[in-house]
């Protein structure tokens, strides 16, 4: 674990000249209550017990709050000319700290861009502010739904999904955000004196991609759409673990059957969900799907008599309905966090070619301290899976031993315990040259400072 | 290669009661005219020299054309009591004689059978006769079409499609009709003196995939639709053909990526096609693509600048137009018949774990014989490739010999110069038990006999 030395927030508060900040973006609604402040200035990095300890004092010094792309170029003016660090956020529903503004400052609460600019067929454009929830109300009269979401689809935004990156909901199909064609294009503010607007548009919008906006203010993204089916959604119940995981496995390799979520996951990770109770049986590890309903039919034939159908809705995206996948991804986690604090989680990539074998072999290493909740996904175009296990908390320096043994084993790990891009994003793409743009859009390195921790800004 | 003993044209007409049957079938349209009726019992076998000598011969007693399934039923009842053979036919677009009778009597014309009977989002219902490309212009209009079809789809029929097996344009998205979800049912009639009427759903219809019409004969079949994107077709010349399978791989891999065909091959087969040589110059290796219209960005930022694009059209389906992929699958192969019958071809199926080695090495060894044309598709969930190439002939015994040293480098051959089933298909599920079912819906063995080379009649 990177331990960094932080300013306080009385050496912040004397650093930055935040008066006269203010009066150069007058007219531009903003927050300078403290509580205020310092409660946006957090995100879901609480999951992490690590995080928690390091970043739970972090708060920006003001909160600004752009109405339009405008304001924002005024902001990110002001702040370059007085060299005022800028951490944007937007839903908070990130676990990294992602939005959490390591240096003060100001604090950029995107969630005004809220607009969808235009959708046609297969292809949506909408500000970063916007929600993904919104997003696909608005898409999906016309047949179209974004490609993937995060399991917080309902609170999270466009723009910090890109930022923060990975995949979720949809990955199964489409692999995550890194793989080609999953952002087209995006439009940032760069952290200059007179800052540009820049479009970034194929590859070269991989920049933003799981960045946490340190190279550059997104301010609107072109996304991919995907069709639009009639999802049910599912619990079918094991008697054991690896069944789950073999009939998904299989489910995520039949390229006939249309499918948007396959999540195996051991008992007792279920015994967390109150709400579910009623379709899983006491000792059941579980497999939640969201299959297209004309696959249905094909997708009950794979599972034949190995498991048990106790919920099979079609998906419901009302308002006050809590969706089937709000239990999947990093929501598994959460609904056992709401139980109980010991616990934390790990990010975990296994190796395709043998990917039963290896989430065997480290349910084997650690039978009751890291508990299996996986997730199939395609990763470069192969059918893997990622999980995210529940880990019984003892220390640092144990979940450092248990990621340790992981890559031992071939495992990728995303480490959910740092805050730094270099430290946690091991899944990311390695040719965005991430690090090479940001002198290019932040040369004074103000933009979210401390999270791309190898950046050594080109103008101090 | 088999040498199977067959009943000369005059012995049959001894051994059928031909005027019988005619009697029984009163009313349905039949033609007795030998010259049609042989013309009727070929389809294009004479791709394959080997084929073209065991099959030329051959041909029905009696041309029938029902109307209905009612139609159907009749005849299959007359014929199976007066132990008449039936091979069904509808487009005659095959490659491997799974239409030709070999021992005489009904051929069946089920090409009136062409009603679509009812589609919606995601499923089509139609008769076993009705024409892929009619299929598609009904569902079209509401954003559906099938998942794949042959080079042929203009005039193949989806029952001559699902019985010949396979599977073509689309494939490389949805794996062949092999895979789960493919064809979600099939309606079929038994050759029983009373004869029933059987619906296959799921797992079940794949008794009927690839069985040549020997499995009962069916009448109508329920098959997944996907969405119908704007596609664009596009021709991609390359300097190196390697270059092309490097590049097609990558965007094979990219789930990102929407798309139906990726065709790569080797100069000098593109030669033969006259109508495209304006988009093809001399020596360059193609890749023939189609793209969902909102994926080109990415596709050509995937391709970048190793080659150049020549072609770049929405597909068109309009009646009068070549589309672009009847340059594929085993239309390429046609191509270069048209201008020179000295060649043949191979069906492969490389290893997906090393693909791009794999046809290196096939193409190696034989670097003059063998011409790689590939086609890119997932199998098992997996992607690889298939390909059809060009085999410059020389004698059925070096064919051969080409075929025992693709197989000894794990490289899988459905080989088309057999017209047995059990010879031929070794891409075909082995767990559909189709000699079993067999039994039940054909106990005399009058399905196109002699195709499932290793069934013994339960009743003689």
């Amino acid at each position: 674990m990177t331990s960094t030395r932080l300013a306080t927030p009385s050496a912040r508060n004397a650093r930055y000249d935040i008066d006269g900040l203010m009066a150069a973006i007058e007219g531009i609604p903003l927050v300078t209550d403290p509580v205020a402040v310092r409660r946006r200035s957090r995100d879901f990095f609480w999951y992490s017990p690590v995080l928690n300890e390091q970043l739970s004092g972090k708060s920006a010094d003001l909160l600004v709050v752009p109405r339009d792309e405008a304001d924002v170029i005024r902001v990110a003016a002001a702040c370059t000319r007085r060299r005022i660090p800028i951490t944007v956020r937007a839903g908070g529903t990130g676990n990294y700290g992602q939005a959490v503004p390591l240096e003060g400052g100001v604090l950029l609460d995107v969630t005004g861009l809220s607009a969808v600019e235009w959708h046609r067929p297969g292809i949506v454009r909408a500000q970063a502010g916007a929600k993904m929830h919104d997003i696909d109300a608005m898409t999906r009269p016309a047949g179209w739904e974004l490609r993937m979401h995060p399991s917080t689809k309902r609170t999270a935004t466009i723009g910090g999904f890109v930022a923060g990156g990975s995949g979720g909901i949809g990955s199964v199909t489409y692999g995550g955000l890194r793989e080609p064609g999953n952002i087209l294009a995006a439009r940032i503010v760069t952290a200059e004196e007179e800052p540009r607007v820049i479009e970034l548009r194929g590859d070269a919008a991989q920049k933003v991609n799981r960045a946490y906006g340190t190279t550059g203010i997104i301010t609107a993204l072109e996304m991919p759409l995907a069709p639009a089916w009639r999802w049910i959604a599912l619990i079918i119940t094991f008697d054991d673990f690896f069944e789950a995981m073999r009939f998904g496995y299989e489910a995520a390799l039949a390229d006939g059957v249309v499918k948007k979520l396959l999540t195996p996951m051991i008992w007792p990770v279920p015994s967390n969900f109150p709400a579910l109770r009623p379709y899983i049986p006491d000792g059941k590890s579980i497999l939640i799907a969201m299959i297209a309903q004309p696959s249905l039919e094909t997708f009950k034939a794979i599972l034949g008599t190995r498991g048990t159908i106790t919920y099979e809705e079609p998906d419901d995206e009302s308002p006050n309905v809590v969706p089937l996948y709000e239990y999947t991804w990093n929501h598994t986690t959460l609904h056992w966090l709401k139980q109980d604090r010991t616990i934390t989680y790990l990010q975990c990539l296994f190796p395709h070619e043998r990917v039963i074998d290896s989430v065997r072999e480290m349910w084997a290493l650690f039978p009751d301290e890291v508990l299996p909740h996986t997730e199939f996904i395609r990763f470069g175009g192969r059918v893997t899976c990622s999980a995210l296990p529940i880990v019984r908390y003892r220390s640092a320096e144990r979940l450092n031993e248990i990621i340790a043994l992981h890559e031992r084993h071939g495992v990728l790990i995303a480490n959910p315990h740092v805050f730094t891009l270099e430290d946690g994003s091991r899944h990311k793409r390695a040719d965005a040259d991430q690090a090479g743009y940001k002198a290019e859009v932040d040369p004074f390195g103000l933009l979210n400072p401390g999270k791309m921790r190898s950046y050594v800004p080109q103008r101090a």
